[in-house]
């Protein structure tokens, strides 16, 4: 089993209320693959500029994610910056560089083509699509965007939409794209859209999942010294879909429990600044989590009016 | 069993985007006796005007509400105005008029001084104190509160913590206290200042226990239509604490199911302007709420790297 990644390697330069870090590894595909590598091979498809070295490929080493699929172009990787509010809840784009990003173009080997699994993480929606049209039918597919996208590339993000199995939003992008408030609304007007299955990520406050049949809250680790939360989305995403492509052989792939994967790694992702977290992780203290979050929310039953009461 | 409640009774005026009433009946002792009144029993204690009639008591009927402690006084009725911004999530006080609850002191009969519970509901810190000083040890004591009191009587609050079983504060109101940004630091540390176990409420978001020994988290219903959140924390710790005094015989009153059922007549609250909606809810009706939300977040196990798996 394997996941087919798609998304971008960035160097972020992040303001918190706490600190500040400058052209740091960052990128939707690089918290994703790191997440996900706890789980399942991936095999990833980016592009990095001639300022990606040693240096940061060593942050993914002794993990299990193939970089056959890394194209080296001529120019700079990616750059983002960002500044976070004093609650650590919302932020502001301080500037977005595409560099290398600006001609990438998929184009995938056979062996990435059989991957089980494939998720494009937040890239242009045209570039998903690109990747779509190339692959067979997998057995999961997924996709994240952002708000840029639902808002200059509306049509191309709901055609998507329709073409994978799976679809993650944040709360903020939830809104923008049903034109609802309420969350509830948005998610069950999103699978109007054409979802097949849905989750809302709420940052701290959790995820929603949604389809036809089903209503699931995941909540979020209490984490009490969050340093950054850049990526946090990401991971969580890692978590969720490398645990679905572990256990896509199995009878039920337990979605429940994948995303409580995904809480998991979000929450360790959001414990310093740059992915550093997420690839020293080791199983013992990603079960210690999962099964820390789980058991948050369990109620074996609700007794009722068993000894009379009024009303 | 019953609940000794001390709260406000108020006429309310209302602004949602969606619509606006006027002068309805509300105040935190209204919303709490109701969602309380379908676990248990509720004597009140509160204070209204000579514009409080038969046509707001007629919002009672036929629930096990005592109102042998409602002090009638000449004057008006307490009367509060709120307007909610587009998310419902956040609201300004549009004006405040005390009337009768300027002079209220509440004396407790001796029937009153026997209830198994007491529960004080957001009203002056100086007026909480007076009820704990007049009871007997009661089986549990349970206290809520708001930004006002805890900017103006800190020092009043902070006892008050100390003096009860539980507190309750919504997200604002733990950070204004704590000083802390993030809740499950802010959780901590309201512990650390003296109460023994504490729920934060989080409106859509839901709501956190914390005590030394136990951390929970409690969804909400994801309602569909919110039409009016006034009072939501109210019936929220009347669907709470009236599970609790109706458990409270028990060996182990179950607290995490006490916080659901708290959760379902919030959800109910919030689905109508006024308390109209609580007062007219079934067993059948909450039965099944109250599994709906249970249902939101239970995840039997996580099996975890069974086949193999890699990292």
């Amino acid at each position: 089993m394997s996941i087919l990644a798609v998304g971008s390697i960035a160097f972020d330069t992040i303001k918190t209320p706490f600190g500040t870090a400058e052209s740091i590894l960052g990128g939707s595909l690089t918290y994703f693959s790191l997440a996900a590598s706890h789980f399942t091979d991936v095999k990833l498809v980016a592009v990095v500029g001639e300022d990606f070295g040693e240096e940061q490929l060593a942050a993914f080493a002794g993990r299990p994610i193939d970089f056959a699929g890394l194209e080296r172009a001529a120019g700079k990787t990616f750059r983002w910056g960002g500044e976070y509010n004093l609650n650590l809840n919302s932020r502001e784009t301080l500037f977005t560089e595409l560099n290398v990003f600006g001609d990438f173009h998929p184009r995938l080997s056979a062996a990435q083509r059989e991957a089980s699994t494939v998720f494009l993480a937040n890239i242009h929606p045209a570039l998903q699509h690109e990747v779509l049209d190339q692959i067979d039918r997998p057995r999961l597919t997924a996709v994240d965007t952002m708000n840029l996208w639902i808002e200059r590339e509306r049509d191309a993000v709901l055609e998507l939409l329709r073409r994978v199995d799976l679809v993650l939003l944040s709360d903020e992008e939830a809104r923008l794209l049903s034109g609802e408030i309420q969350l509830p609304r948005a998610g069950r007007k999103i699978l109007e859209m054409g979802a097949r299955q849905l989750i809302v990520k709420k940052g701290e406050n959790g995820a929603l999942f949604f389809s036809p049949q089903e209503r699931f809250f995941c909540p979020a680790h209490p984490v009490e010294d969050v340093v950054d939360p850049t990526g946090a989305g990401d991971a969580f995403a890692g978590g969720l879909i490398g645990y679905l492509d572990h256990a896509a052989s199995w009878e039920n792939p337990p979605l429940r429990a994948a995303m409580i994967c995904g809480a998991a790694l979000a929450s360790f992702g959001v414990e310093d600044f740059s992915p550093r977290r997420l690839a020293l992780l080791n199983r013992r203290e990603i079960a210690e989590r999962i099964e820390a979050i789980r058991g948050l929310t369990q109620v074996p039953r609700v007794p009722l009016w068993q000894t009379g009461g009024t009303g």
